[in-house]
């Protein structure tokens, strides 16, 4: 069988040859050895958005924690002459020796921010590139995304945990983990299974095909209801032939059902005009006096036809948005970059560095990240300064220093709730969906006169 | 340590809640075990784009053949109350007992077609709703666009194997895969040496942050000429400085180099106006006698771009394109849907079915798809018919008949070669990168007239 997804040993070794070679060459020369700062930064927002969420840390600090190469892939390398002998015999028995910082799983985060700095050997941060940056790619995507469908649902409940659709199967899971944390209920029970949380939450839909095996509709909902009890959400398609007999069976199911305390849960509305179907669906039900059925609705949603849906009135309680928010559709590119901030010489000494071309500037240093925040505790700015000023709450942790973890990484819950504060940190111009605002970021005085320097000895 | 990559063994189990509970729901009431098949159809084309190329077939069928469940899954999603216990025990011994056909790895496809065919007990064919899906979801996606990148290089070499900014670790693995088939170099050689293709041809690239490494340009081009050797590609960035610095010593190493017979490969432009850029460096190459020189373009190209480029006649030699691409930037949503065409209950009556919701039509019965060609052998239009019908060239393979592997898999140089012919039966029309055009698909008239009767009869 051809293995088509790596281990999780295997993710560092997911290098693109030339970061193999330069470190080769590196290391060879001796300046492999001098001690490195880089930043991993994220150059632009992904699409029209305030903000976003950073994802990916805890497999950074676990994957860091266990770097290693298969002996046989380091044999390969030289082979190949894509590294020396000295530099293979280096590479089999690898640790990681240096620091990471990091800000945590779920930070409030914005372009040119570092959210990731590492000091390590000139050679190891090299071999660290790729892996770096895809390690918060896709998380940082999805979470940035999904936490505005979770805004524009306006307090509604809202589901994004896609299964479908998704790119590849690692993200299957990845999706479950982090919709856990912005408060979607899991609806992978694999997930639910591997993690130990979310169970008994997932919301349960019965769909079209599951409906048409059965001779009537009215007999698919009665088959329904023993499967209704202690789910988050239960909804059935009512639409499956024409939607206005669909829910006068369902409504006959229904009524009968109430009478023994039970319930099949809510209805979902799947495709056509979705706002004149809430409205359609909530005078029905309201007239079988089933004022609290909850209507579900899907149909490709995102944050933006939400958020249109909320501001037209529509009679919709909960929000579906699955394809749109797994696949990022609006902008799937996140332009993280890796860059170095501050290299020390062999002989101690201290070398500031920044890239200046235009547009793509980075600053040097061994930064820290600051956020200040208003009286009423919202967030008021960042400002990157040097870590050694000390301007306000800084935003990076320290995971590892000297190569041992010093900070214990967060549960899946500790997450969720530290989600929850941040939000609330969120201004509400922060939290439009279609105006976009410029959260001020600042750089400080210090770095600035480094930067000045280093401008001027170009 | 914490998994968020799943192994290939556990793929089945990240289903969704709701179909291991209609798969329940199914099995329990007796119609789980009529046999119906089922196809999975691309509903919408991803972008403008003019055709297809369906990927993900090895994972499909090696991943069918291999179908279980973990056996304390099964007791989690019985205690959860997701299935019953009959379906329980059903489960601990499930193992794929139908057809599976599907066009080959690197067929051009166009939306409406089936691409996937599958026949096994509805029970069965439910459970593997969100797999038959995502299996083709990101590698059909990824295919789809990077062809474009190789049609608009115009024959000049190309590259999109990036191993930074993909979607997770899996699709590092898929893109270096997926980039070998269609003739790009594997850049990952963990991809080289996993698969046993593409060894010594990786491209190797000399970056600024290497650069940066060595006190002046020149001892970094001269540092980087011993590992040059063998490669398919070497390239080193002249714009780390200066770029009219540093290629003049670029130039310098180089005319050194070639007096022992050797050469620093060629060079690259990654950021600025790219067009701009590529004729100052050829008329200074040229200027210097390095006419063969080659000149490499990065900087977030994708196909629209690089058609840009060479419709204005930029003097680039080879073409990389890897953000834009590995991240489908443009339409990164694949609308698959996997639906119910034929159902054969318990007494082996045969019961067609479609969904005849206008824009999301699907079509009846056990179908095939006929590809028609030109007299000049380029591809005229396509027909789906019945299997039974025999219209011309079919297209759906049998890999799996009765549980059972039937046809082997290609290897990764077979679908290479494949994908060659399969674009070399692409009309210039659908070869253009900024126009669309409509292939021709039609539908026989015996599948008409079933979908007539079924509408007549709805």
């Amino acid at each position: 069988m051809t293995r088509q997804i790596p281990l999780n040993s295997e993710i560092p070794s997911l290098e693109y040859a030339q970061i193999f070679t330069a470190s080769s060459i590196l290391f060879d020369t001796g300046k492999g050895q001098d001690i490195a700062t880089f930043d991993v930064t994220i150059r632009e927002m992904p699409g029209k958005k305030n903000f976003m969420l950073l994802g990916g840390i805890e497999e950074l600090v676990q994957t860091i924690l266990t770097w290693s190469y298969d002996k046989a892939f380091i044999d390969y390398l030289f082979e190949e002459k894509l590294i020396s002998k000295t530099f293979a015999h280096y590479l089999k028995t690898i640790h990681f020796k240096g620091d990471v910082l990091a800000m945590p799983e779920g930070t409030v985060c914005f372009p040119g921010e570092p959210v990731i700095r590492i000091t390590t050997s000139l050679c190891d941060a090299n071999l660290l590139t790729a892996f770096l940056i895809n390690v918060i790619c896709y998380p940082t995507l999805f979470l940035s995304k999904a936490v505005r469908v979770r805004i524009a649902s306006n307090g509604k409940p809202y589901f994004f945990a896609g299964a479908m659709r998704t790119f590849g199967f690692e993200n299957v899971l990845k999706i479950q983990r982090y919709s856990y944390m912005l408060g979607s209920a899991i609806n992978v029970p694999y997930a639910s299974y591997l993690y130990g949380v979310g169970k008994r939450k997932p919301s349960i839909g019965f769909y079209h095909a599951l409906i048409k095996s059965f001779p009537t509709e009215q007999e698919a909902y009665e088959h329904f209801l023993p499967w209704t009890k202690g789910f988050g959400l239960t909804t059935s398609m009512v639409d499956t032939y024409d939607v206005k007999k669909g829910i006068q069976s369902w409504i006959k199911v229904e009524k009968a059902a109430r009478l023994r305390g039970e319930s099949l849960g809510g209805v979902s509305i799947d495709s056509g005009d979705v706002f004149a179907l809430s409205k359609f669906l909530r005078q029905t039900l309201d007239g079988a006096d089933l004022q609290d059925t909850p209507i579900v609705a899907y149909s490709n949603l995102d944050e933006f036809k939400i958020a249109e849906l909320e501001k037209r009135g529509a009679d919709i309680n909960v929000y579906c948005a699955f394809t749109e928010t797994t696949s990022v559709s609006d902008r799937p590119v996140l332009e993280a970059v890796y860059k170095l901030a501050v290299i020390q010489d062999s002989d101690g000494k201290t070398h500031y560095t920044a890239k200046l071309t235009p547009g793509k500037t980075s600053l040097p240093g061994m930064k820290q990240v600051f956020r200040i925040n208003n009286p009423d505790g919202t967030f008021k700015e960042d400002v990157i300064g040097l870590e050694t000023e000390s301007l306000s709450q800084p935003l990076l942790v320290a995971y590892i220093k000297n190569g041992k973890q010093v900070t214990q990484l967060p549960t899946l819950d500790d997450i969720k709730t530290y989600i929850d504060t941040q939000l609330d940190g969120l201004s509400s111009q922060l939290k439009e969906i279609t105006t976009v605002h410029q959260y001020p970021l600042k750089v400080s005085d210090t770095i600035n006169n480094i930067l000045d320097t280093l401008k001027k000895a170009h």
